[in-house]
């Protein structure tokens, strides 16, 4: 009986282990992924372990401290929990933020060690090696204390193993150390299996610190701690009375408490005396809504599933999301580099609803509750670019939901978002892009929302002069067609106003409402009165109406801050009016004027692949017939310089996986020129064929195919959408959907 | 129909309001009750509303802020909440000590303001006028703001009333000042109406701030918020990051937040707008377990009821209470002085488990659950002297439960407490009181509790050498009978040492274990060794034996550190040897150098009425066979001295009660002359009649009468015990109890 039992379970495992071997090691899209990919050079990533659009996530800490850390975080704006070359490892972050370019969350930072417990970081802190890094997956060895930490993570819950030398060993839960500039948590230990508690996190950019907010989590270990307790270190007494406290601001143990402990710097250690070699799994359970939530996101993603099933779990949901699309041909690391983008265009917009429905309001009084997704980190001035139109392709479900969130947003907040961010707007950036986002997703038929009140959203971004917290300077827009130096980054801001403007027309047409179609087409073109004839750039003006003087269009280059241009130049905006580039030919001359020019941005060395204002340049020599050749070969060299499979393999940030579209885009061979319009152009796809599963609720064919034919180094010589030519380098979104193939015949 | 509910309701309303006048006005035992009295010259009580032995009490805090602030709490060490010469009102703390000698608690204060909702204490602060203190109300009128403030309390639950002018009001909740040193707060506004959250609170006397733990509370509005919001000022960051931290430091308004936020210096607002007058009442419930029993503890005590009927309820049981003595004769100023005296002796210690049972065990890991009351706050150093015989004689049913209390801890502790103070071990003096305590209560008759597991307790504490918290030396004391000046306070901890061992011999004795009776009577005269001779006072050992030099017997009052004695002089202790008095005559050499030295004492102004070490020397002239007079003289001089109808009549710490124990025996006659003796001895009682009402569960009579015959001013001349002659000074518990009437006859 007893052998029987065994020979079950024997057998049992065995079947799993072949199973679970075949569908890991059996090259599927998931097993691309390189996290390490995006942790170097600022792409910002994180290598730990997330489920697609996760809440929370497990990203190894390694940027505090000044030993061995060349980026270390208070030392320069740092945005991210790990930076690869940085060797000094103090925790490991339970709520993580991809590609974003300031530093949030980066908290609750579970740590094990051995011996005496010991709660200084730098103290604590080790070198780690062996870093092994996999979609759903990341481990590492915590070479101080010989432990082997491992890590996965369902949507809500983050879960590590630990495999133990015999001897003591601590968990400990730092809920001081973090990322974010926020300060501020509070802990109670349940039990010696239980820690419940929250950390404050917020001032995203170092904006808007009345916005500061907790995540809540509840910490479950697998084997209960042999002494547990609480450590905190106060702030420090001056005066008097600090002669009598003896204990003045040391950091002080509180043994075998179960009562709530608040402070900026505390923590938990769980202690535990292993007589051999052990493992401890803990589940870390994140809410944005209530300690209680927590506990049920835990129990509902983790109950009393093993580690390895969390992980098969999660891997199987990634290595779905990633096979919708599959490509063919092209290198390992050609894959490597697509299925990772794609991936890193799967984090954000991520999950903010717990496993309830229940979710924080943009606006703090109330919690609502979602019967679908409610999706936070919205970095819409990069995002409206290019990654919300992968979505509406590929993932039109979410995309659908993620407008849907916008749309709730406008309820609780009376605005669309902006930069949103765990349900605070932090109003990072400039524009309004939201309404970009919307129309573009309407306009390729994906329709499942309320239209009509998004449309009215748009147009109280558009037309509300007083305290409109999206446009600021409207007024002056709407009078004299564009903002003046009395405002903050004026051509560029004008640039996106137009930008916002020329969607809210698309849409306004296609709902029929012709004058508004009118209004906004004409408000979209105001940007022209910005065009220095002599400079063939735009310049700003004064409040007089007068060109702002003294100018020089390089400034403004690598983030430098100048007068007329966020995060740009004006060589880096020059172009930047997607909607109007025939009226910006003619603008500027003609054809090989216009060429002329945008050569001169590459040549120059004005170009720059880590920022989002430029980033369709590459694709405008398509509208310049017989120099498209130009955009293949651009795009192409692009590719190669800026993305590889290494961890400085980004540009630099990912801007919450904008970068990454960029590139998910540029390797299938088309590229949503035009945000807002449905159309695509097209250059030589890096893959020989690339296939995208169409989602059935969204769209009528099964897939399309993106196939290469002829000379793989040479120029495109015609494009065939379901063998008939297409003349042209341009398809619309409606063609690509309802074509099945579409051919590049290259010569 | 509708004039006859009119009428209906005028009646109910006189009926009510003739009833409520009656109880209050007609000078009840309650009516007496000044709490300003000790609220000035550190006696460190409060002046604002508790229920008997309550958790939650009511005091103004003004000892925060500089401008008019004669006393302020961080310029010096300074124990009270509320100083009767200081003048700047800061608000009204919910949790609050009564005459202890550390600072601790003084937190949650809430305060009323108009106009702009301004938090920081210093510019908020108002002065105040018409003061009105009476049991279980308190009501002052906010200068700055024109609102009045009136508060009572229930066992659990503070109740505040404001009374507002037309316009703009708030109500802020100010977690970040108070009394004690601890810090760090956590709070949620849960809606309009309601706010929960918890104020971290410990360190003690500067000790143990890893035994600092949370009061957790649960505030209910009558009038729900037009506004509110959390403010939070967080600690300032230092470094690079401080560049880009435009706010860093500075205190951050969190509108309409309802999620939790934690700090060092965090508060709530709500904000109001009122077109005419209006009243809002706020009950604020606490608790040492958790939000949820606060919340609990609120609903049950005070549910729907309103001010004027919680102030009912609590009032009438300070009534029932005080009037278990009745006394006659004596001016309206005695009856306010004994009454207000036997008011701060019902107040600790106080209830320490919540509404349904649950209270902090005194080890951190366990949540206990009584079925009776869980006690806390003992200051056993202090009450072990009077505080506790005078409960075992009129609340005896209290005492019992206090004694169950002590068991208690030393089941979940090992220990019997020392100074326990919610829950946490505070060590703070010297001594192993306890015991005293216990025996006192038993060999009274109250036997209710398991003596055998507080013998046991005992012996534990009387014997174990190795790691024994109670009583440090302990080694030393056994071995030489005498601690040495390698000991803090070595000669006075051996007398507080022989002390406990002299209680533990009764109670040995009454328990038939006669060895350990024997051996613990040999103990207790062991402070016989520090005699010197010729200085006719105990002097301090060195660890060789001699005598420790150079020795000043001066040295040391007035709270001075000194070797040889904790809190006094060689002349302050000199006598403090209660069970050996007899002893300590023949030491000394007979009755009359016994009395000229006594004597001394009084005339070299050694004698201090401010701290417990001395503060049964009055008596001490009883022991002489016609000196008893001098005792007659010395009370009633001292008494006229120190105690007052003023803010400033305590003589100086009230010590959670004991100094008012001293008064209330004082004025009655009979003081409890040797701690663990149930023995009184007999003096001028201070008015004509006492009548102490005894409980049927613990004494057979109903009452005892302790009158006084005869020249009101003259010396006693006899003393009866039911009309047969006493012919002593002394009268064992069993006789006072089982009399009727204690006849004291002057001529």
């Amino acid at each position: 009986m007893v052998l029987n039992t065994k020979n079950k379970f024997n057998t049992a495992c065995i079947f799993y282990m072949l199973f679970f071997s075949i569908t890991i090691f059996a090259q599927q899209p998931a097993d691309f992924v390189n996290p390490l990919i995006g942790t170097s050079n600022y792409g910002a990533a994180f290598p730990g372990p997330i489920a697609p659009r996760g809440m929370a996530s497990i990203s190894p800490f390694n940027v505090a401290g000044v030993k061995n850390t060349p980026m270390e975080k208070d030392s320069q704006w740092l945005s991210n929990p790990y930076v690869n070359e940085n060797t000094f490892l103090t925790g490991f972050s339970q709520v993580n933020l991809s590609g974003v370019g300031c530093p949030e969350l980066g908290v609750i930072l579970l740590m094990p060690t051995t011996g005496a417990v010991e709660t200084n970081h730098l103290k604590y802190g080790s070198t780690y090696s062996k870093e092994v890094a996999k979609a759903a997956y990341y481990s590492v060895n915590i070479d101080k204390y010989k432990i082997k930490a491992e890590f996965t993570a369902s949507k809500r819950v983050g879960v590590s193993r630990f495999t133990f030398p015999k001897g003591e060993s601590n968990l400990l839960l730092n809920l001081g150390l973090g990322l974010t500039n926020e300060e501020g948590a509070m802990v109670k230990v349940v039990s010696p299996t239980e820690i419940e508690g929250m950390r404050s996190v917020g001032s995203f950019c170092y904006n808007s610190p009345e916005e500061a907010y907790p995540v809540y989590f509840v910490a479950k270990f697998s084997k209960p701690a042999d002494k547990f307790g609480v450590w905190k270190k106060p702030s420090k007494y001056e005066g008097v009375e600090a002669q009598w406290m003896t204990y003045n601001g040391k950091t002080r143990m509180m043994e075998n408490t179960i009562k709530t402990v608040v402070g900026d710097s505390i923590g938990t250690y769980f202690s535990y005396k292993f007589d051999k070699e052990e493992t401890v799994e803990v589940k870390i359970g994140v809410s944005y809504v209530s300690i209680a939530n927590a506990r049920e996101n835990l129990e509902q993603e983790t109950g009393n599933k093993s580690f390895d099933a969390v992980y098969k779990e999660t891997y199987d949901e990634w290595n779905a999301a990633l096979s919708k699309i599959l490509v063919e041909g092209g290198s390992k690391d050609d894959k490597t580099i697509f299925y990772t983008a794609l991936y890193h265009t799967l984090i954000h917009p991520n999950t903010l609803n717990d496993f309830n429905g229940e979710y924080p309001e943009i606006k703090r009084s109330k919690v609502g509750k979602t019967k679908g997704t409610r999706y936070t980190v919205f970095s819409l001035w990069d995002t409206y670019r290019n990654l919300h139109q992968l979505m509406s392709l590929v993932y039109p479900k979410q995309q659908s939901n993620m407008v849907k969130s916008m749309l709730e947003m406008y309820d609780e907040n009376g605005w669309l978002p902006k930069w949103e961010l765990n349900s605070t707007e932090t109003f990072t950036m400039v524009g309004d892009p939201a309404s970009i986002v919307i129309a573009d997703t309407y306009l390729k038929g994906i329709r499942d929302f309320d239209v009509q009140k998004a449309y009215k959203a748009m147009l109280k971004g558009a037309d509300q002069i007083e305290n409109n917290p999206l446009r600021p300077g409207l007024k002056e827009y709407i009078q004299k067609g564009y903002l003046t130096t009395d405002n903050k980054g004026p051509v560029s801001t004008t640039q996106e106003y137009n930008a916002s403007d020329y969607s809210i027309s698309l849409l306004a047409k296609a709902l029929g409402k012709k004058d508004d179609a009118e209004r906004f087409k004409n408000r979209s073109l105001s940007y022209r009165k910005l065009y220095d004839k002599n400079l063939k750039l735009l310049r700003p003006r004064t409040a007089d109406g007068k060109w702002y003087e003294p100018f020089d269009p390089v400034s403004g280059a690598n983030f430098e801050e100048n007068v007329g241009f966020i995060e740009g130049n004006a060589w880096q905006y020059a172009f930047m009016m997607p909607h109007d580039i025939k009226g910006l030919i003619k603008l500027m001359g003609g054809e090989k004027a216009f060429s002329s020019q945008l050569q001169k941005v590459f040549d120059s060395k004005q170009f720059d692949m880590a920022n989002e204002p430029d980033i369709a340049y590459p694709y405008l020599f398509n509208y310049i017939k017989g120099e498209e050749y130009k955009s293949q070969e651009l795009v192409k060299k692009l590719v190669q310089e800026y993305f590889q499979n290494k961890p400085k393999g980004l540009p630099g940030n990912d801007d919450t996986g904008t970068m990454s579209a960029w590139l998910v885009y540029s390797m299938m061979g088309i590229y949503p020129i035009s945000p807002g319009d449905p159309v695509y152009t097209i250059t030589t796809p890096m893959f020989d064929k690339v296939t995208i599963k169409l989602d059935s609720e969204y769209y009528q064919k099964e897939s399309i195919v993106i196939e290469k034919e002829g000379n793989k180094e040479g120029k495109i010589n015609a494009i065939q959408i379901d063998g008939k030519a297409l003349n042209s380098y341009f398809i619309s979104h409606e063609d690509l959907v309802n074509g099945k193939i579409l051919k590049v015949i290259q010569k």
